[in-house]
């Protein structure tokens, strides 16, 4: 596989870096069907991302996350204690990598300057990033809230080029999420879809630079 | 009921005037599963609006209608054959009014001036409203087509009051569709919600000022 030609490499965080089925985990015990629930808390979450930016009422990731639960226990008629709300919420903070993503960011930053370019709040990203034991590999970590809207707007990706100080064309965005991926090559980067479930891409758009299963293969394309 | 005091009712059409549910129908002997196909393709269909919206690459809706069925056969492995394809797409221009509607516009008709205020592209406006032989009802057809941008975002929304020559306070707006309820709530419409089926709201902005589970309750709150 041919090298693809950057400057520097920027993930995105959620289903990307870290593995968002540790909330589906922390609904067991909650939910009768913690997979369904956390899945239509995970597609209302980022509903709610496209809805607030679309109107211009931007709220935090924190906000949003909290407010498409809300919806969710509503929608499945789930009762949630005031003691299990909390611990729902703070899966968000808690996540963990990929299995074979730390070693391959290991490698990554020894060759490239990396960045986490994310909808979630600074709390949220610094606290899954501590975690996750990653905080170290990223020089940016770069939140939609500083421009107060949400991906695929393209506000968003404009700050990646900035704070790393290089041309879009010389970031590699990497996403496993296809309305991520189409937003950021729309935008202009160069770009790898990470797809873990091997789906169909969106027929809405340019296409990735890239597809692969894993970060390992992602490794070995940029080595 | 107090009357709601408006000057004027602007219409969703998808959903809330004719029921999408034709398309499932149409979806039935190519699709093994036509509820859930129909389901997908509509959920794509919206989805696709938000990311064009957001990114700034509109397409019109017969084009967005026409990518999110190619995602629906790829996504759930279904064949479509070249001869079944207009079939479906053509679904989106002959819908059929919900039951109660016809009769209920024309009498609504007779007290405040009607628009039809929709996602849909000017020619399957046309098509529709003549299939479902409701043309006649409405004084104004206003597409989002105009500003090429979806709802909810505001400039959709802004066409209403602007062509009806009416404040946006003095508009009600009629949708299904939560994330039009509260879009139009949120650009300062009175906002009526056509809950048929006794979903709850979306966790993410102001509350409609009316709730009903047909339109034949929307009459009786008008009269």
């Amino acid at each position: 596989m041919a090298r693809l030609r950057v400057k520097g490499i920027a993930f995105d965080m959620y289903g990307t870096v870290v593995d968002v089925g540790a909330v589906a985990v922390a609904c067991k015990g909650i939910a009768p069907d913690p997979t369904a629930f956390a899945a239509l808390w995970r597609t209302k979450q980022l509903e709610y991302t496209f809805l607030l930016s679309l109107m211009g009422k931007y709220r935090n990731f924190w906000t949003v996350s909290d407010q498409a639960l809300e919806f969710t226990t509503r929608r499945l008629g789930v009762e949630v204690s005031p003691e299990q709300r909390p611990r729902l919420m703070n899966a968000w903070l808690e996540p963990r990598p990929y299995p074979e993503v730390p070693a391959v960011l290991a490698r990554l930053k020894e060759r490239y300057p990396l960045a986490i370019l994310s909808n979630g709040s600074p709390k949220m990203l610094r606290a899954g990033l501590a975690h996750s034991g990653l905080k170290a590999d990223f020089r940016w970590v770069i939140s939609a809230d500083a421009v107060k809207l949400y991906k695929p707007a393209p506000k968003v990706y404009a700050q990646a080029p900035k704070q790393m100080n290089l041309k879009k064309a010389d970031i590699l965005f990497v996403s496993s999420n296809s309305f991520d991926v189409l937003g950021a090559k729309s935008f202009g980067f160069r770009v790898c879809w990470i797809n873990r479930a091997g789906l169909p891409l969106d027929a809405l758009g340019p296409r990735p630079d890239l597809v692969v299963a894993s970060f390992e293969t992602l490794r070995t394309a940029m080595e």
